[in-house]
């Protein structure tokens, strides 16, 4: 069971193309988006891991299926959680839905091993193996239990 | 004296490089998301504009000025006014100021004319002049008078 | 057994981010030079499918794993081949290397229903149909036969 | 006078907007990569420069006039030299044309100031004033004299 973070984004001209809806590309930052938010609802600053810990959340995998189109100006919501956390390794999942309709846009997943600054694999810091919940995931395609919301711009 | 719109940015970090702080690109894409948010708070919606009156806002003229670098997970605030506005061409002035410290990052303009879809310049419909104070203008390389405020992602 | 086409990239600053390297989304739209360069050598353009026959090849799915990361200023190819192609539904293979040392930096998949202009799914029309290799293809992690390249720029 | 650099673009798909050409903020990476090829061509890899001599060419202003519309999968041709040096200070000048009509597309201008990597303004090293042309050159809009060309991908 595990918590999520929700993140507003608002869908920028600049990520239209000329298909007249969002370019596929711009789902992973979004995804990124999320983890910054379920970092910080987690109870920790990402910026600050990089900084104190010398600790970087690297990505070794992602995809995306895409359900619906997203266009200009919609307003989207990200939601964002662990699906399995180990001391080397953890997994997002993530949701995009359209907040006017409801719809669920696209779901996704990313796969991340804990490096130091030079890209070296290490061990996630002790204190945040319980804030990721480190060995006490059970993996799972939806997000389940409490949730957390946020906007980027908050 | 021109209203202004301030809009919430929360710096990604695909906005970074390699050189640790927002590539200079970025800020003219959270330039136009201060256009899109002005236009909500003059009273419409330019994706509306688009698609019911056939006129898009075209730049033809974008400029920048960097003070001070913006960061990873910095809350920036993005300060929108229209600094000259006539039938065929419109004047957008910026500023982005990091809302921790208060200090003024950036500053920039930019200009427009009134496109049809095939890219031919048409005069600003009607119903928009008074919206966009056409006429009404002193050219103020300052916003002044009564503000909204408004978060990428509300 | 299917024909790939190889392009070539030159790192962009813009590309990367503060961990010094390239940022993961980029891998999306280095696939998507891969793809429109493919065409071209299967003896189309794609621009010219979506202009002249409505057919727009529209992501459905996508992913990426990351095994080395790629510098600013790096020359890299992007090697792109069809994995599986039918009448609705193609399926790409890429890998990214860097030019340099040879290493594989990274591989990925993407799926493409056809769609219209409107983005209702449809029938890829005749003409491409053999070019893809609709029904010829067996489906494969890797690309084989002969090969076609161009740059990015070419 | 001054030697100019011709970079060759190929217009991405993911560089278009849901106007159906390509959205301003693109042109800015593409002045990027433009004074890359033409430090390669003055003599030395831009990246050498920051890890060498902890020497950044950070851009303090930036502007560009766009006159005529790129589209997805043109050839362009951005040509970039220096329009004024100092110590401490670099100007750079750009035109995008395109390849197939010769028709200029967008000028533009950057002024850049030489950092290390904490950002603080430093001067030129000796080994890049020559190359530079620091006092040389005499302000000009328009490049002329000898020219060398590149290709984004070579």
């Amino acid at each position: 069971m595990s918590e999520f973070a929700e993140t507003t984004i608002r869908v920028r001209y600049v990520e239209t193309d000329q298909m007249g809806v969002v370019h596929h590309g711009n789902y992973f930052t979004w995804f990124e988006a999320g983890r910054v938010d379920l970092c910080r609802h987690l109870g920790f600053e990402y910026k600050q891991m990089e900084i104190d810990d010398d600790s970087f959340i690297v990505v070794v995998e992602a995809s995306c299926r895409y359900r619906l189109p997203a266009h200009f100006d919609d307003l989207l919501t990200v939601r964002t959680w662990i699906t399995a956390a180990q001391r080397r390794i953890i997994h997002f999942g993530y949701e995009v839905m359209n907040q006017a309709s409801g719809e669920l846009l696209a779901t996704g997943e990313t796969t991340h091993v804990i490096c130091d600054r030079r890209g070296r694999p290490k061990s996630l810091p002790e204190k945040y193996r319980k804030l990721f919940g480190v060995g006490a995931h059970e993996a799972s395609p939806h997000p389940a239990g409490a949730h957390v919301s946020s906007r980027d711009g908050e």
